[in-house]
């Protein structure tokens, strides 16, 4: 990836490359950009592999020991908020359960609020849903009706972009509320899973892509 | 509460007052302390009370509205690293789902590592697991085996404190790893649940109390 990659809607390719180099556009540079070096390698050396997990035949991804290692865990943080720019988000989603080890900590450091996506009936007060197809039945995620102002600009983060049918329900869940998608992060991304075709039409960002 | 309240082992006594006065010890000031005037009403004024949730009869403490207000997550956050001093924390540990939500901040803030304990079946590894009563029923947690080195200190984050029960299998799951709970922290404490008695060995803290 020679070019400064263009972040943007209906692009579908992470603005990162395997050997860690990603691109971002940075909020007081208007229209120009530079090209800012991040050593990926700091995150997948401590993505560990376990086999036949959660089913037989298929090898799991485990990123508590990334969690669990101070350097790893903060810079994929500012990672995601350096490539978004802060000023750029008002609202943060992180959706149940492992989404909001990351989105959590997303929203603190952009200065944004944290809204839940949360599985059915978990949320207290008035809910839109949004039920998708997975691999085997189906889910459903809630939000609260109230979680965001009119045209709010709204980063969805997720530690896992697979198929993609959470992220586009997510998608959806936002936009019915009236709120603005800015974008989705995922810490890794499963390319050859094709998620990606799901969110075309958003700005999205990877950090490692397998 | 007029002295200045001393945290430590065997203190069963949030430190603070409900006219959102708390007290910490600075780390750089070793023998003395100072009081840090905090405005509990910035996170009080942003907790809603929803009837009848999750069951007939309850009222239930919404934190969402805290959660997407920047201003109280973020002086949620800083408060409990404020109050343990950075520092004085290896690992944050964070309790599914909710948990996570202000644990990852916290663990960030500190430049601590994050350690998630989950539900049953939900981690990949080699876990331990505690196994405690609800009000119907029970609950198993368990986390990573290799989650913490031998004397990590450990700061457990949670949301709410209510019976206690999750928040002492919490301890007993860190030490069983070898580690050292230096300490828990919660948004908030539903003190008429009593759930201090079950921490009563421990440092902890809590934002709000009802």
């Amino acid at each position: 990836m020679e070019a400064l990659c263009e972040r943007g809607a209906r692009t579908a390719v992470a603005c990162h490359d395997r050997s860690g180099v990603y691109h971002a556009t940075t909020a007081h540079q208007i229209g120009s950009s530079m090209r800012i070096q991040f050593d990926a390698a700091i995150l997948a050396n401590h993505v560990r592999e376990v086999a036949d997990f959660p089913n037989d035949g298929v090898t799991f991804k485990d990123i508590t020991p990334l969690l669990g290692n101070p350097a790893a865990f903060s810079s994929a943080v500012d990672a995601v908020v350096v490539s978004f720019g802060r000023g750029s988000i008002d609202k943060v989603v992180g959706i149940e359960a492992r989404g909001f080890i990351f989105a959590a900590p997303v929203a603190y450091h952009f200065g944004a609020g944290f809204v839940p996506l949360r599985k059915q009936g978990k949320l207290p007060h008035d809910t839109l849903s949004e039920t998708y197809d997975l691999e085997y039945g189906s889910e459903t995620l809630e939000v609260h009706a109230d979680a965001f102002g009119e045209g709010d600009k709204v980063l969805i983060v997720d530690d896992v972009l697979a198929t993609g049918g959470t992220a586009a329900a997510a998608c959806n869940l936002v936009e019915r509320t009236g709120a603005h998608v800015a974008g989705l992060a995922f810490v890794i991304e499963l390319s050859f899973l094709e998620g990606a075709s799901r969110i075309a039409d958003y700005d999205y960002f990877s950090l490692l892509t397998y």
